[in-house]
């Protein structure tokens, strides 16, 4: 889209104050168009721009899908005291998200202009590790006493506008441990002279504040919980994980599995700024340019025997090819389980012998028709006998490093999305090479 | 895990009845050893475990993580009549959901002992597309007339058992049309004599029940909704999605993306039948050894060049792999691109051409890097020449074909992560044995 035009298309949707099309028109531009936009935006345009993004009901979700790069330039189209007026508004977990994408400028001179309070909270967010319950959870959490009646517990639901989404209760005793849970339909049900404690279920599910991201999600997924409270050590109550917070997790996590097995940076998207993606990609690149190298140099090691039978170079990308492809299918299978929970390392070996049988059932099918098709093609019935057994062999490696890596780099506690492919395909590559070339060499007087 | 050991562990289970854990060591079990199990579990443990997976609360989770051959196995070893019970006790979509997966003798033993309410609901159901908002979502739905009080709503609410995880009331009219949306809270916040046509929002956002399943979870985690109401063309309120439904589609999905990306057939897990995964595995080999096939035909053409200069066949993989990754990384981004909804198909271009910029400063830099190894290796300066230039066009052309590929596929309607990968890598191979053996070959007296 021209620049005039994706100006024409803001200020229509400024006019007509629909937050969600202008975030997706802003989102899917990238951030040297939206710098060039906002120079031809009016004061007024800006500000009501700000508002329609920032306004506390959608701003978590602007936060979270907007790159750095974009929140960047929008802040700095914005007047500093425009800024902080939103950023007040922020709920404190979504103002802490926002500042881990800002500028550290940025963000110490907000912190420093924020009320104590404010500032107080939103510090102690910032402090967890992103990945964790305490990087995701809200820590204002809507919690009562349970000395507190019923009725009580309605009329503090009714004037209490700040905290979103209110499922469940938190009852809480003087030294603010969490003793129970009751729920909207629970109050509903009870007579409004009952004391809280007395309503309230005692037996609560609440999430560490240390646990990973990945893990609250499993939980909250598997347990079908709309919402759960996160307590430290010691059961106080810090905060509470809403479902809205875990989908994007899991949205996130599903997108890094994918990413990291295709050797791409898990923050990069479509709209990423070219220069990071050169950078991001060119280290994978060089990675997996290493250890192509390493394979170069198993090949190298026969070129005396390719001299003699040329013919063996023309079906080296197909040796390669098929291990690369049957290795990253167990690849993704062992990830994708270890990723879900589906497959514990105690009973992984039940896996890797699965996984060998099909490796090399297959192996023997496709290195049957490779066969047939090698020796019709060039009339050499030794080559495809030499074919099918190192694509068999090959196949039952492929089978046996796919599943192994990832469990051996899970029980190091390494990601095993991260590293896996490229460890496969050079174990593939390398055996596929010296087996085809080495029983090559062996048969050679059969092949001339 | 022996299998004395495992009905060791279930018969322990069953006596603490945890359902949970229950799951879980069946879930992370071939069919052929649950079959071995049962045969040593006495009548009553059966049926104690066929309670604990079962019952109401747990049976959708049950459903939708067992595999159809772990249905089929359990319901195998049922008396007929405990069967027929458990399912009548079912939530219509998770009955249908079970029938979805179980033999369809069983289902039309199942659907003829229901009565007709239930067996009209569920059959209902079955009629929808497994994959589309009808397919997923709830017919038991909580709805009230407009004419009702807050306070016979809150009496219904009260008595309401049925119904799972009420958050909101959907108010309909005498033509069942949804008229409105009343909160929990909207209804703690009311005059009980109000009359819910005048308490009610009638801003709802509701799900055509023909909308793909992948919408609706975009819809729904966009809009951090709990739950959405299902209509028809004319508005009637056939259903209700939540969310704890959409979660489980946006896991399938995830899924889905990364396994059609490697090969992989969609249901496939870690306990998958053996015969199975071969045959599903297979298929998807004998494609790529088609399509390695074609390339090494490109390599054929030229064996003239590499029987001279026999080192160019140490440099094959390495030129193949480049592309291979290359072409992968901007197909990734592209295909979760555009399932997430992030790219459309009209700005697609902009994509293209940051794809191209990324694609030749790589070639560029890793060509380099490339040029200087194979120097220092091979000790010919035109050998690091022609490898240069050929990864600069072979990254431009994995960079093209990776971005045009899946926007193609999309505009014709079929699903970019099925058949993306497969296209890509044909093209970089092939481009990649053309352009570094036709240089070669062209420059072939400045190479022996």
């Amino acid at each position: 889209m021209a620049n005039g035009v994706l100006v024409k298309i803001i200020s229509k949707l400024l006019r007509v104050g629909s937050a969600e099309k202008l975030e997706k028109v802003l989102r899917t531009s990238f951030p040297e168009e939206i710098k060039s936009i906002f120079s031809q935006l009016d004061h007024s345009q800006k500000n009501v721009l700000f508002n329609l993004l920032f306004n506390p009901k959608v701003a978590s979700r602007t936060v979270r899908d907007f790159t750095p790069e974009l929140l960047e330039e929008l802040f700095n189209h914005m007047p500093w005291e425009t800024a902080l007026e939103l950023v007040k508004k922020l709920q404190p977990d979504d103002a802490a998200d926002l500042f881990g994408k800002l500028s550290s400028e940025k963000v110490q001179r907000f912190l420093t202009s924020l009320d104590p309070a404010q500032k107080n909270q939103i510090s102690k967010l910032l402090a967890y590790d992103k990945t964790t319950a305490g990087g995701i959870m809200n820590s204002n959490v809507f919690s009562l006493s349970q000395t507190a009646t019923v009725q009580e517990a309605i009329e503090a639901v009714r004037t209490q506008t700040q905290a979103p989404m209110i499922f469940y209760l938190y009852i809480i005793d003087e030294q603010k441990h969490l003793v129970g849970i009751v729920s909207l339909r629970q109050l509903i049900m009870s007579q409004p002279s009952a004391v809280l404690k007395d309503v309230m279920s005692t037996n609560v599910s609440a999430i560490l504040v240390n646990q990973s991201q990945a893990e609250v999600a499993q939980l909250m997924t598997r347990h079908n919980f709309l919402a759960a409270p996160v307590v430290d050590e010691e059961k106080k109550l810090l905060g509470v994980i809403t479902v809205d917070d875990v989908m994007g997790v899991i949205q996130e996590e599903a997108t890094q599995n994918l990413y990291r097995m295709a050797g791409v940076e898990k923050d990069e998207r479509v709209f990423t700024p070219i220069r990071k993606s050169i950078k991001n990609r060119a280290t994978w690149l060089l990675i997996n340019l290493a250890t192509c190298v390493l394979a170069a140099q198993v090949v190298n090691i026969f070129e005396g025997t390719i001299q003699k039978v040329v013919m063996l170079a023309t079906f080296l990308p197909i040796v390669a090819s098929m291990g690369g492809i049957s290795g990253s299918q167990t690849l993704t299978i062992m990830v994708r389980g270890l990723a879900l929970g589906e497959v514990a390392i105690s009973d992984a070996w039940k896996v890797i012998v699965k996984e060998l049988y099909v490796g090399v059932a297959n192996g023997v099918i496709n290195g049957l028709v490779m066969a047939i098709v090698a020796y019709y093609w060039k009339g050499v019935p030794v080559l495809g006998l030499v074919l099918m057994l190192s694509m068999i062999g090959n196949l039952f490696i492929a089978a046996l490093v796919g599943a192994l890596v990832p469990i051996g780099l899970k029980t190091i506690k390494i990601d095993p999305a991260v590293a896996s492919a490229v460890i496969v395909t050079t174990f593939t590559d390398c055996f596929g090479f010296f087996s085809f070339l080495g029983l090559a060499t062996l048969l050679v007087k059969y092949l001339v």
